[in-house]
């Protein structure tokens, strides 16, 4: 386990780096040191996707499992090579401080969960990557904020497509000028949900619907390819409450941001439609990306003419957008630096959520608060 | 020239045909019988765009010119082999009434003239094709509609696309169902306009900015595809009122349409950027299109899986686009019945678009009457 502040105390005496310094130590971290992540809630995400990802790391491995289930957790540790001592469930979860393998703690719950187990983690003194979206209500992104901080340790929020190439050049092409003047962005994000029983469609443990999980991948785009906040929200939802799936939560909702320079943002997010598509317009040409956001076979095409000219990026931080991700959190414990998602960015999301659906509910423009 | 008085009373006469099944007759017009245009106004729409395509008609043809511009009426009547009698100017253009030559006039002037030389024309005596926007306000649309009424003529608004094989394919799939229920239409229609002289930058001319003259290609879009009208729009609008190009008409405009059935229509217009983009979402597939209302060059791709499947259309009702409206209105002569695309659906536009610049303005849902 890295103790923040004896690493704090160590680069002091070196007497040579700055605090603002720190970041750019990026990727001076040894390759070979890993530290330990504890995967809590071993459903379809992260047992399925973030589980596997470990063989790609270079600073981070899999070491301990949180689950409910006794036997699934056994049996996925013994593919995994996890120790049985490390597997905890969700009453003795606290017990995970007295553990110096556990560096850091994946919560992969249902989002009402969220909260819970990021402030118990900090409090069991360990840093704490949470997935998207951070919670159910930017009241609780705040209480997990302070308790990480009050705690001293790192919170990162599961926002993978930052280390995901595809998004990581189209950011880079429309932050460099290269399409010209920023005009337009539109996302729609959206996909067939078929299980009606899901816990995603039962409000009291999603928070919400499509929106929350994947309209937040338009949200977020729109801010990280335009680098600004929106200053105010319109959004419109359409939702069949007689179909057995929506009786609780939201099927599509769109929302047009406004950011302080003109740039308008143009989303929809859907629960009953096959979509994910990022298209950036600007005075002097465009990025499109479609699949913008999936888990593989992003595509992107840059240029002024349609899909003309199809553009492979560059490699990103990782092997893949997980690793990536796994990795950036690993090494800002290392070297005590923020991560580029930290829980500023999964409380922003949530604010302008908030702001969405009141006025999807009002039927009027919401103002955001700077 | 065609009588439509005495049309009616021969096929009266027939004893034969019902009112309502005049419509069914669409195709059985003699081909070889051509009834004469009046071209007003030889700009590059006029000139450029809409003479060269009467020798791909088989009921229209060319036979008088209205210009403001003797030499240049004068050198266009030859290469078109209008006779030189036939030719009018905006102070002797009422004198059309004693040409039995003209069936039709075609209104392709700035947008603020479409009225006048529409109730000119139909007072006059002759059928009118006018181009769209119909006009500059819901008010003028109103008495265009009634002159031509009161005159007994047809009118006619010059929307291409619904004579565009492209458009007619998508909207078919859409309204068969073939893309399941549909859920979601978006269209981006803009461009780089260049020349900050041009009439369709002065307010008073055009009406408006890229709303009026490209973003109506979306809107109207909208209403075919759907085949719904309506309920209430939101729009937002971003306009450099420092670039001289748009000191007095917005360059861009975001309008969401609702719809009866829950569509969700989401549309941008723009003059500082190229994009001409449909796209329609089932929840069991889509239809895109991409330039979706071009001159020529327009693409489809239908099914569940981004652009896997380009789809070709059956061809039109014309051997252009142009040939289709043309003949069109000829044919709704010819055999005394409304156009598809008549004076009631220009209001219909004016009307929305009325709504999204008060809503532009207001920053507020705005509701449409019924």
């Amino acid at each position: 386990m890295i103790d923040r502040n004896r690493r704090g105390l160590v680069l002091a005496a070196g007497g040579v780096l700055a605090a603002g310094a720190v970041g750019d130590m990026a990727w001076a971290a040894p390759p070979d040191r890993k530290l330990g992540y504890a995967i809590v809630g071993l459903g379809s995400y992260g047992l399925g996707i973030i589980a596997p990802q470990f063989k790609n790391c270079k600073n981070s491995k899999l070491v301990a499992l949180v689950s409910g289930d006794a036997a699934k957790a056994k049996r996925v540790a013994q593919e995994y090579g996890v120790p049985e001592k490390n597997l905890y469930n969700y009453q003795n979860y606290d017990e995970i401080r007295n553990n110096p393998d556990i560096d850091i703690v994946y919560v992969c719950l249902p989002v009402s969960m969220h909260a819970e187990y990021t402030i118990r983690a900090a409090k069991a003194g360990k840093h704490v990557l949470c997935e998207k979206p951070m919670a159910v209500s930017s009241a609780e992104c705040e209480s997990m904020i302070a308790a990480c901080r009050q705690a001293g340790k790192k919170l990162m929020i599961g926002y993978r497509c930052h280390f995901e190439p595809y998004n990581l050049e189209a950011r880079r092409i429309a932050r460099a000028g290269e399409i010209g003047k920023l005009r337009y962005f539109r996302s729609e994000h959206g996909f067939h949900f078929r299980d009606p029983n899901a816990w995603r469609l039962k409000k009291a443990l999603a928070g919400g619907g499509s929106m929350m999980d994947i309209g937040i991948y338009a949200l977020n785009a729109a801010r990280y390819m335009t680098g600004e906040e929106p200053t105010a929200v319109y959004a419109q939802e359409t939702t069949d409450r007689k179909d057995p799936r929506f009786r609780e939560v939201e099927d599509m909702i769109g929302f047009q941001l406004e950011f302080p320079s003109g740039v308008i943002g143009s989303c929809q997010s859907m629960y009953s439609a096959n979509q994910n598509h990022i298209l950036l317009v600007g005075d002097k040409g465009r990025v499109e990306m479609e699949p913008a956001t999936g888990y593989q076979g992003n595509r992107m095409w840059v240029g002024g003419n349609g899909r003309d000219k199809e553009v492979t990026p560059p490699p990103g931080p990782g092997a893949t957008q997980w690793a990536g991700q796994l990795d950036h959190m690993a090494q800002c414990v290392l070297q005590d630096r923020e991560p580029i998602v930290g829980g500023q960015e999964g409380l922003r999301d949530l604010r302008i959520i908030e702001a969405i659906y009141q006025s999807a509910r009002e039927q009027k423009r919401i103002v955001l608060k700077a």
